[in-house]
């Protein structure tokens, strides 16, 4: 049993459960949970998946009775657990398996090591920013959303352009044609937006990047708002399908004449962070970022 | 009546149906050639809109009939046509209907005047290199097709990456995750392929240039290959929808293991050139290329 | 006479002596300052050439005995201003002869209303970050520069690449071989670090911004730091001749063991903002971001 | 002694003589020709470097006299032999002492078996197109140079940009205003030119890349000219000194108004190529092209 006395004594666990290391890695979880008096929970699915169907807890449930979430899978299972704890303040612990994620930076081999630490109040926890996209069509908020990552307008039909116009504070921006228009978090620069063409920031840095997809022009270049600027942009005509997608998750059909203001939100995600591991390591390893 | 021996004496006329200026200069061109004793053909499409049901002519008889193909739109009839000329040798006359194309680089004002000098032999007319994509799936081939522009393999859905095997000669050349990957030819790197960060290549030239979509990887660059060069792309497991588009318009849905092969095309697109621009004219006025 | 209370009566008045519009344009404002009893001071060297060699005063009086500063000339000319205006917090306003400058954003039709409403307190002040460079050599600090724009180390002789080893708090961050690199504030981020391929940072943001120039490796990728970030760079062995250069004009010459420190400074910069134009308004004019 | 019969006996030898392995492989290779009864020449300080004064031959006799010649050493190393064999079709193996080289694909292991398949007649040779570079001064021809890599006019101060006005046969293409501009061969695509952000292009074709160094605007991006263009460069006033550097080396200082006239030459270089590499596999070795 843990010889410290634990600020945290619930823990919440999400596996990728197509993935076999994950439930083996859950069973040790369990196992070693149980040796230590730490209670467990897991949303049905998992609870099924890992074995532990008297464990399942509804997800809604879920957020208000643990400390702590522990996610065994890759960014993606992450980012879905994003979803399921918002509005609480509850940490996410993410072991990545098999290679290395922005957000799931822990490996297998330090899991263990890293989730005492963390139950006894000695990991450092990074809040990030994250964003809401609201939709408003004829004047009218349809759809609210958040996210971790990034808040990508696009067209539903790649090599098909649509056309958007950007406005803050009623002045024009800028009007654009392109495949879409990726809105990143700090958190989110290393994931769409690089793959755009956008910068890295530093993840604890509270601004909003805008990068353009396949612009029409050529003197398109990312800029960097204001964590605080609420940012509208109006649908054009052009194109058959227009899509608003939240964390490469959420999606929402989006129509000409629509208004989708993009701005920081009142939600933070948690974050443990590996306590071996500088930002920049992980930006070497998993990106070959300035390396050869 | 015209002056000159004329060299072409038949010519066939493709508008953009839906645009008020194409069936108005579509009915001067009609004017012009009854004076002047010019035999036009137009598609059944075309020539109901044009008020002259008796000039139609079934597309594949078009082809056979004509010296000459006019075209009055914008680059994407202009696409249309060629898919409807392939395999003949009628060069086509571009004009454009507001704004400035690539392939359409006439402009309404010089059209006439630009006509009656093709008319008599006196145009420059470029051969431009054409792509051939061929699809293979279980070693047999499913479909076969040409672009003027570029062949483009993509995600059916943004922001999901799709994987791609690139090889020449059994030569690995790269493995990609990204959006897509765009093969173009110099007529078709100042479309989809400069949205993409692709470079221009003069027009004329013989190569094929590959450009990725958001690739996954930051060290990614465009490549440039000889003409003669065949290219295979075997499809990988990754996304949910893959597909291969020619020219923005004919699409083929791919499947994990396919076989995309891209090479020069046998085919030619012959162009009629204005009389009045360089091809640099056309990029600082179009693209705003190197301006500020 | 300004029939308003002003809250400055003192203006310091620096021009770009070669520039025949700045010289007029400075006659006209010390007219106007007489007649509203506004007091003027110039350098010795303004003085004599706007021909009023009574005004002239050194310029390490000037920024003791002035409220505010007026600069007739183009970017250059204000980023001289702010050296010698280093450590004071007089505000600067910028007035732009031909074309429009991204620190000098007032034109020269609406500069003497502009001029009045700053002297009534009713123009919008803006703080700017700036950056100190320290230079160390065996362990001594050598030199100390300010910075509006950018701290740039780069080589004395382009296309002979430099070595550069980046970290922070010890920890590596990167190693480069380039032409150079840059660190810019977000004023900077539209100077030189825009031509280099970095993003554009909103201005009154606090971020350091870095991006290599001309890098060796194809994964390199700008990265914006937070603005407390203290960023030591080592200069290694690769190349003849290695500069810093801080806002392009003061140079120190580095020598292999180097270390350049780059953070914020404990400086700021205040910049008078013309009353009508916002800032992507000027990116739209001035680079015709975005724009075709 | 080798067994078959030698299409070429006599071979020159160039090394980077600072470097060790250099001096030590250049003995191998004359103990290697001595037994095999092929004749060795030196330039002077080459043979003074590893110890066989007597094999010295002046550089304008060396290419007079071998069939084939070898580079120990690095690319530079390669490009000055290229200089040296100006004018003559001698083809050069080039072997890489550490790392690897595009120029310089050979690697020290593999050296002597490509070096007797090549004096069998066995190895593949590649011609690789050249540029020439000739600038006017007051209609007058001052210099003329060669480059197998790329012709570069660039600023003599970085972050101090200079203007240019690229012109073919009297037409303008672009305006330029930047630190500077890259004229590359297809071979010295991979070198300067991808450090500026330009396209990778197969070496054996015959096309001019135009890629601009840190230029003022956004909106510019690399082109490529057919082989055949003769482009001309008009110097401007802007900036303080600018410079013509040829593959990296030979420099010429360019005043405003003078006239450098880029084209293909009709010097060409022959490059033995390495036996079991294709350029794929030298883009991902060496750039990490694509690659994680």
């Amino acid at each position: 049993m843990l010889g410290f006395p634990l600020l945290m004594k619930r823990i919440g666990l999400i596996l990728k459960r197509e993935k076999k290391e994950a439930v083996a890695l859950a069973r040790t979880v369990l196992d070693w949970a149980q040796k230590n008096r730490i209670e467990v929970f897991l949303e049905p699915e998992g609870a099924q998946t890992a074995g532990v169907p008297k464990l399942a807890t509804p997800p809604d449930e879920l957020k208000k009775r643990i400390d702590l979430m522990v996610v065994l899978g890759g960014d993606g299972t992450l980012l879905a657990a994003v979803r399921m704890l918002l509005g609480s303040s509850v940490p996410i612990l993410g072991v990545n398996l098999g290679g290395l994620g922005f957000l799931t930076a822990v490996s297998t081999d330090g899991f263990l090591n890293c989730l005492e630490l963390t139950l006894q109040g000695k990991s450092k926890i990074e809040n990030r920013m994250m964003l809401t996209a609201v939709v408003f069509r004829g004047g009218k908020k349809i759809a609210e959303n958040y996210a971790l990552n990034d808040a990508v307008i696009h067209t539903g039909q790649l090599a098909r352009m649509i056309e958007l116009e950007v406005r803050i504070q009623s002045d024009k921006v800028t009007h654009l044609m392109a495949d879409g228009l990726i809105f990143a978090t700090p958190t989110g620069s290393t994931a769409y937006n690089l793959s755009a063409g956008g910068p890295i920031v530093y993840p604890t840095e509270e601004v909003i990047v805008m990068t353009p997809i396949c612009p029409h022009i050529l003197s398109n270049r990312p800029i960097i708002f204001p964590a605080d600027t609420e940012i509208e942009v109006k649908i054009g005509e052009m194109g058959e399908r227009r899509l608003l997608t939240l964390d490469g998750q959420t999606g929402v059909s989006l129509e000409p004449g629509d208004l989708v203001q993009v701005k920081k939100s009142v939600h933070r995600t948690r974050l443990i962070m590996p306590p071996d591991k500088t930002y920049y390591e992980i930006l070497r390893t998993k990106l070959s970022w300035a390396e050869r």
